[in-house]
């Protein structure tokens, strides 16, 4: 069928299972075309287009509420309510997003891209319904990987407590993005081996029967007999002892498997946890028979082989540098222990988890957890190594200030997709991270230019005894700069000057230094000669050049790729305001104080004033201005 | 016995049940008279003085590692380890610690304050522990109430999954601080109930014995029947699932339970969860017949009849005013709907409850769930009112940027206990709020100067629409001013001036407002006549106000009760930055970049410099060197 002309859900009532099925082959078809060329979460939208239909066809959307958790598995729901026609600019700037959104349709109830929020989300949203006495559906759709989130385990404990209608739909394709951790994935793999409950219910119906009587038991025992028995008859006890009615397992890819669980659910009083097992990349080989959890998203690649597209020669990704650089030191320091939240991919951590199986741990997602545990094995004289990506570190903010930051440990936190980080938008931009570290005692925060000054910063990370340390690194590949062979112990708190020049100063680091070093020639064409600072310890600062600076009375222009608010500029308003150098002249440049929707990152640069032609503009006035006042 | 004379557990080894009994009868004695004259946390440290005893019996401690979680439990463990002696100081500027201080001892192996951190610093722990393949314990102690917490279920799934050795232990007194909620709850309940599998273990396999032979059966059936029996006889199933074994209920005032217990946890590989029902308060009758959770901390007391020693006439506490405020809009708005995360009694919440039993939810300490609940309902249009102590919304930073400012949605968020605390020290310190909320777009920041301000405040907070407000308010009691009848609506980032003046300006809001005009009526004598401004608005400015201020390049103070980085002193210079008041004399005063420790709030404020005396100093200087200058 012509999936352009979908307006709305509603169609899906009429059609029947195998037309159904053949839907499902064209959404899956137009999906591996697409995405071949824009990339996007391939992986996870394979895996659920039969459940999105079936929910769609269950329920009634927008009435019904369907709460996506994460929300990178909902291109299936953007096609089948109006969105086909937008997918030629899936996650490009001003295009489609690749997680809901509220402003592109009414069928996206709630906006993610962090994961396990639904279970809370849509706990808001049954009380709303039953305090104000309205009927509808609320249906969280929540992975096996997003479950294990803290967020999502303390919502299943309030849920199960209080009993409100709510049906979550446990999408379980046994990956979060790459294969999952933890006891709560071993029980549900022993779940899905014990299959269906009717498969043995005959079986022991009839052992049941050749028990004898239990009248002279104890009251309370023949009850925990009971319990016992229905433990045997259904398999997710486990979530029958948080208080839900469990439901499944179901096969995800079977339409009239589904339609009966759901049937049954809607009809089932309290809480409800429907099991369905999906395959995540489902019905595109390549991406099936994925083991590695590349296919969970993707760029663009060749839809014959499978093959991924990517630039030729380009440079190791920052991910990739800076693993390489631990795994290094890791040989001859036995205390570095490296500990991702289900980023053994995103982080390049295979390498060092290959040489060194039992000093990668990935927790899962569970970035509190992650980040604590660091702190425990730092007590006990660890090294560890705690790589987050900048956005997901929000989750760990009273971890790093009450247990890293408060007990002074020396926990090395890599901050990964720090600044501006494209395609999966304001969800994601790592653009609060100096905002929220920079005022937490004890924390040293460095960013580097390159990767050679990277493999220094975390050499010196790495032997720094006195405290947390954070080094961010942007997303994306590295500069392709030689790399020198000695490491070597950056001083904590030097900046270093990359440009001389008399009539001003552009304080800036990491990815922003080659705009201001760009912009630093283009002054020169106006006669205006600036020194470019390489500010590349956000906190502390280099208090002596600083100083030093706001002594020689020129302007400055601090350029920083994260939220101006409480960020590196206002450290340096902050140091100038405690010296008293009140008639210093600083300009802030950064990012203003809006979420940053998706797009290249040259584009959302471009949109928040982010350019050479900007960093010009302003050191010029900011240079006639001073002039005219002399 | 002489506790003062304790120096370590080790003597404990020596002593008969009968001399532990009699031990445990004088800690509890000790601990009631001392705290009716400190206050402190006597209901939770009353009923674990056995299960702190053998602890430290059945263990090596610090070989073996004792991590207490939130750490208000750990005064038998100071008594034992030879602390008794400092207990008249007990949470008193530069006096004992209410919490476990790595500083105080060698025992105090994990410093904590803030619930739920306990397992995964034991996972790093025993993670470190057998990378180096040493052998001791590592052994956690955390309450049925923390156990709720999300990172804690996080922990516990990867515990589960690692099977390392630990030896947790649940001690359950049925209570957080006020009774718990949830379904862990609940199940752990059903298992008290159920009692110690011994019971009906006999009953059990005679009948099992009974049952054919299942030599016919599907493999996986077999196998699950023998799961399905284990569910009978081990009560604890629900953490069995999740990969520990699971050993209790036992009596935690019992030491041959306890010791029977431990003596079988130590011997048994991989994780054990050893489930301990306590008494909160147990051995002294006020706090032990306590229901409503005023016994877990309280001030100082009268032994005999439990009476609390309350300043007379004292006006009614923050938190109280903000409750009975949101209480009476409640009222009139049925979309008005508190969330507290196991705070009702804190907050404050009890008539606000007892009037509305529906628009009160409890969700247990779970600060994420509660905040990204709050989102739900407001999404659903509500108007959640997300009450949470300023350092524990630490806990729900990226609900907050994620779910509530990126979506912008209209909760209300009363930030209790900001400001310095006193007494519960650098864990609980609410100093940081303004500079990790700041800078979020969409984010209305308030503090009023009094209780009918705050009034006006709420009024304005439940009748905005435009996205989230947050009113943060200090611990303790309103200023005791009248309060108008009829509420009006504040004008959002308005400020007010509070004391007309020329020759410099005094910036500050909520608690310092009193020492600023104190300050300004001290530079009177020395003929400087300034402005006080109450900037009740931290985020937005009130700009017209500012820039005005601006223009008359006065000397301008900022003073917050808060950390200086980020905070509302950096929003005034960034202001002057951006608006290029190039020769803007601003000077902050506020918390400096360090932990800041126990002590009264006077003590605390005058050591780091927010005193009247030093504001007046310094704003003597920026007018004298202004002159100097002009």
């Amino acid at each position: 069928m012509d999936l352009l002309s979908i307006e709305d859900p509603s169609f899906l009532r009429n059609l029947s299972i195998k037309e159904l099925e053949k839907l499902s082959s064209d959404i899956r078809k137009f999906l591996v075309e697409k995405l071949s060329i824009t990339g996007g979460h391939i992986g996870p939208n394979l895996g659920v287009v039969e459940l999105t239909i079936a929910l769609h066809r269950m329920f009634d959307s927008p009435r019904d509420k369907i709460v996506w958790d994460v929300g990178h598995q909902t291109y299936v729901h953007k096609i089948l309510t109006g969105r086909a026609k937008e997918f030629d600019t899936l996650r490009q700037y001003k295009g489609l997003s690749g997680f809901p959104k509220r402003s592109e349709s009414e069928h996206d109830v709630w906006e993610t891209g962090h994961s396990s929020t639904s279970l809370s989300a849509a706990m808001g949203m049954v009380t709303a319904r039953d305090l104000r006495g309205e009927k509808y559906y609320v249906v969280p759709v929540i992975g096996d990987g997003a479950l294990t989130g803290g967020m999502a385990l303390e919502a299943l404990n309030h849920i199960g407590h209080e009993k409100k209608n709510m049906i979550v739909i446990l999408n379980d394709n046994e990956m979060s993005i790459a294969p999952n951790v933890g006891a709560l994935h071993n029980l549900l793999g022993r779940i899905r081996t014990a299959g269906k409950y009717n498969r043995a219910k005959d079986e022991i119906e009839s052992l049941f029967k050749k028990i004898p009587a239990v009248g002279n038991m104890m009251a309370s025992t023949a009850e925990r007999l009971k319990d016992s028995f229905k433990y045997f008859l259904v398999p997710g006890m486990f979530f029958e002892e948080l208080g839900f009615t469990y439901l499944g397992p179901v096969d995800g890819h079977q339409f009239d498997e589904l339609f009966e669980s759901l049937k049954y659910a809607k009809k089932t009083e309290g809480p409800v946890l429907l099991h369905v097992i999906t395959k995540k990349g489902k019905g595109y080989y390549p991406a099936e028979s994925d083991k590695t959890g590349n296919w969970h998203g993707t760029g663009p690649y060749k839809i014959e082989t499978g093959d991924f597209v990517k630039p030729v020669n380009s440079p190791p990704s920052w991910s990739k540098i800076v693993s390489e650089t631990v795994r290094k030191l890791a040989r001859e320091d036995s205390r570095i222990v490296a500990i991702t939240p289900a980023m053994t991919v995103g982080s390049k951590l295979e390498g060092f988890q290959n040489e060194f199986p039992d000093r990668v741990i990935d927790v899962g997602i569970a970035e509190q957890h992650a980040t604590t545990m660091a702190a425990g094995l730092a007590i006990e004289g660890m090294k560890p190594y705690l790589t987050i990506y900048s956005t997901f570190l929000q989750r760990a903010y009273d971890q790093i200030v009450h247990d890293i930051c408060r007990q002074n440990l020396n926990v090395f936190i890599g901050i990964d997709r720090a600044g501006l980080v494209g395609a999966d938008g304001e969800t994601h931009q790592g653009v609060f991270d100096i905002a929220f570290l920079r005022h937490l005692p004890n924390m040293v925060l460095m960013m580097p230019k390159d990767e050679n000054e990277a493999q220094h910063m975390i050499y010196t990370a790495l032997k720094y005894d006195d405290g947390p340390i954070a080094m961010r690194f942007p997303r994306g590949n590295g500069l392709g700069v030689p790399l020198d062979e000695k490491w070597q112990k950056i001083p904590i708190g030097s900046w270093e000057v990359l440009r001389e020049g008399a009539d001003g100063a552009i304080l800036t680091f990491g990815t922003t230094i080659p705009m201001a070093m760009k912009a630093a020639q283009q002054l020169e064409k106006y006669g205006i000669y600036v020194k470019v600072i390489n500010a590349r310890f956000i906190k502390p600062l280099d208090e002596q050049m600083l100083k030093n600076l706001l002594m020689q009375n020129i302007p400055i222009v601090t350029v920083e790729e994260a939220v101006l608010q409480g960020g590196f500029g206002s450290a340096v308003l902050e140091f100038a305001s405690v010296h008293k150098f009140h008639s210093a002249e600083i300009i802030r440049m950064g990012i203003p104080d809006r979420f940053i929707e998706q797009g290249d990152v040259k584009s959302l640069q471009k949109e928040v004033g982010l350019t050479v032609e900007n960093i010009t503009q302003t050191m010029i006035e900011q240079y006639q201005n001073k002039k005219k006042r002399a």
